[in-house]
């Protein structure tokens, strides 16, 4: 169970409070009265947590589980052991998900600025905000209501913000226009010059990088990850995106909706992502190329070509999922001594 | 254009004093008197733009534009539309830059040290620096004139930094000596212990690490890359060297003037790189190998040998870029059934 | 010879006590009472240094050195010039790292709260901690005897730390319990939020991440690198583990001790590392994967399947690193023409 040191706890909740917060449906037996205190794993959860059920390889653990209920679709639904409620779903995780949110919903910010942040008097602030130690607003930020600014952040001229947004510790904004609901990892460097420059024996001469990060609602950044502006086009994240810690992203990127980047990935200049795309950790995209909506790249693939919508790459130059695999296999072949192919 | 928010715009001026600046000439029937407002990309410059043809791709574009000025190569000069100022160059890309930076100069930090500032009495600061709000400057260290230490920096006893550096926000210096013109962006981490010790299954033994890092004039290092100082050599980044973000550069390494490396790079302890190297993102160079003058890394490199001057090398383990384009389309043939090569 | 603005020298000492402190013999002939004032590498080393022979590659630099004393194996000390005195021992690169502990040793911090660090009345310090300017402490925290907190760190709410730790300037601290002798390096970010949701078109769904991390005695943590929390689970870094600058380890990732992890790896969700394993720089382990006791991993490497213990294996996916080493030459051969295999 969570560390109280660290993490409070909602509730308890009844098995209908909990099913309407997760979109599932009780199942045939299950007391919607029956209160619960938790959620845990499988592997742990006793008679007072919810637990899930969203890989059929678990589907031992389920049967032989001792949670008081589980999430888990409905074809399912009577492997469970006969006094584990069920919650049927069409989407276990999801409804786990949300449900894990009820016990453990995220705190408003507790509103203050604290007196040793510093913040330009032509900063703007909306209410409700949270400035803790040591951050630096500088003049012309924007900043909507109900947001967090963690400690030693530094956020450069004329950056706008927007509602419910959280920049963890020791970041760094400049040039840029973030939106509602955004979160910001500790150590991310958003807005900082791209790297552009004519090549020259007597030395390389800079391009000025004249535009802006514009980051949309709901998106998240982790930690240490960097995100150059544009050199006179925008670098865009739109809506919804999940990046990871260390990413790298380049002037005049711009990603879709939803897309989600694992750790260490880094997209070159002006490469474009669609939009739901994945992409695993350690992956580059070289500049200037496109990844279509819907694709998928694995570990460590090296884009350096365009990728149509839908497909899945792996390999470094990238090609189709399956010719890599072929292609590792039969390398595989070859080495053990075996010329033919099969 | 560029957002006000964020840029201002020195101007206009006229063809006669873009051309001086940009080191180009005015083609036949250009108006030296003519003057633009600001630079632009062929695909949105207007009367008012001075934009650039660099790349035969864009021909078309350049044919069609409607800048009022174009930086182009002589013998394309005739392609431009009538009305289409044409600056000759023999390196337009160069040359646009430098219009570029005429357009928007990068203004001298304005002078002041911020009284969230907290420099240490036995510190010593040039004429000129700005010193913003949380920056922590230790003992004994020295900072040249018209320098900018951004807010929440810090920096340890005894570092030297030249004049007109600039120091971006929330970075890291210890053990360090500084050129002049350096950028350090945001986050860099530079000094800090290498990665040495002596592996020991009751402990590994840790090995001084007593040299520094040694940084030449006009270099430049991306946010979030780490420096570590030398073990007893120093660590040496040499004039005008361009590192972009999250980059590894471990003790000891040396490169030579003018080198480039992209994002995510990284040198292990010891290797060499020498002058006028390109090294693209996602590389990695073995520790205690040398990269010859000149030399090209493909993304995603892994280097284990030394790499001769002026030479492309790709793939892991590194071989010539063309030995690697064969392999990865030898691997592509064999994996579709096709066993017998060329 | 060290920069003596950045480094001060212990000693002299005599080679009796040299020998002890590095678990080494003096071989027949050695003066015990002889002095030496310093360390240094077999190249610059002079008769007032020691140096050592740990790699047969510099047996002709021995044969040839100028230093002091040197240590070396004892089938080796008679290769050494006759006025150079000798300390044997079976691990002369361990003993010399001991020696050169002697002459620089890492002093106490010297203690004092800076009156620009902001400490919550709630927190705890042990007796004789350094807290260095901007450094900000939140409500809970408990932190040991003689710690050091660099300059602008940021440490969350109820973290602990155990006695003689330091935590390297700008770095981040959250729902953490760190041990002692643990060394934080600049920039690091530990306990945030790890990359846990629910893919959902509609908008991706977050699962709350209620774990810890948990550094164990005597761990260091390179520059830069981020350690996200456990979601339910704890992420976990068992005593004496080295990880590098930029390395990224996600939730619930558990590593034994010992273990050694170079530059830009990446460790995905619940990977697991045993004891004594050697991580090379840019490795990426795959989530859920395990990679056994005292395995190694090349550069580079790709882990897609479990690693068995002690086996070395390279390539992406990950191979046994001598079939690796084949299928590259193998490639090699092919793209040359040469169709069939020796």
């Amino acid at each position: 169970m969570p560390d109280p040191r660290f993490y409070a706890v909602a509730g308890p909740f009844t098995l209908a409070e909990i099913a309407e917060a997760a979109g599932a449906e009780l199942a045939v037996g299950a007391d919607p009265t029956r209160r619960l205190c938790d959620v845990a794993p499988l592997s742990h959860a006793t008679a007072e947590h919810l637990s899930f059920l969203a890989n059929l390889k678990y589907v031992d653990a389920f049967a032989a589980c001792r949670a008081g209920a589980c999430v888990a679709p409905a074809a399912l639904a009577d492997r469970a052991p006969a006094d584990v409620a069920v919650l049927t779903s069409d989407n276990p995780y999801k409804s786990f998900a949300l449900a894990a949110q009820l016990f453990h919903p995220v705190p408003l910010p507790e509103p203050g600025i604290h007196p040793a942040a510093v913040i330009d008097p032509a900063a703007v602030l909306g209410a409700g905000c949270r400035v803790e130690a040591g951050a630096v607003i500088d003049a012309g930020v924007r900043i909507g209501a109900r947001c967090l600014i963690g400690a030693n952040v530094a956020i450069g001229p004329a950056v706008e913000i927007g509602d419910d947004t959280r920049i963890g510790t020791c970041a760094s904004l400049s040039h840029c226009l973030i939106g509602a609901r955004v979160m910001i990892f500790p150590g991310v460097r958003i807005g900082q010059e791209g790297f552009g420059f004519a090549i020259d024996r007597s030395g390389h001469v800079k391009i000025p990088q004249l535009g802006r990060v514009l980051i949309e609602d709901d998106v998240e950044i982790g930690a240490n990850t960097t995100i150059d502006r544009g050199s006179g086009p925008d670098t865009v994240i739109a809506q919804g995106c999940r990046i990871d810690n260390l990413v790298q992203i380049a002037h005049n990127v711009r990603i879709g909706r939803g897309s989600v980047i694992a750790a260490q990935s880094a997209l070159a200049g002006s490469a474009r992502v669609g939009d739901f795309v994945q992409i695993a950790g350690q992956v580059g995209v070289a500049d200037h190329r496109s990844v279509g909506d819907g694709a998928r790249l694995a570990g460590q693939t090296g884009v350096t070509r365009d990728i149509e919508p839908g497909a899945t790459y792996g390999g470094t130059p990238a090609v189709p999922v399956r010719q890599w695999h072929r292609q590792s296999a039969h390398l595989a072949r070859l080495a053990r001594g075996k010329a033919a192919p099969e």
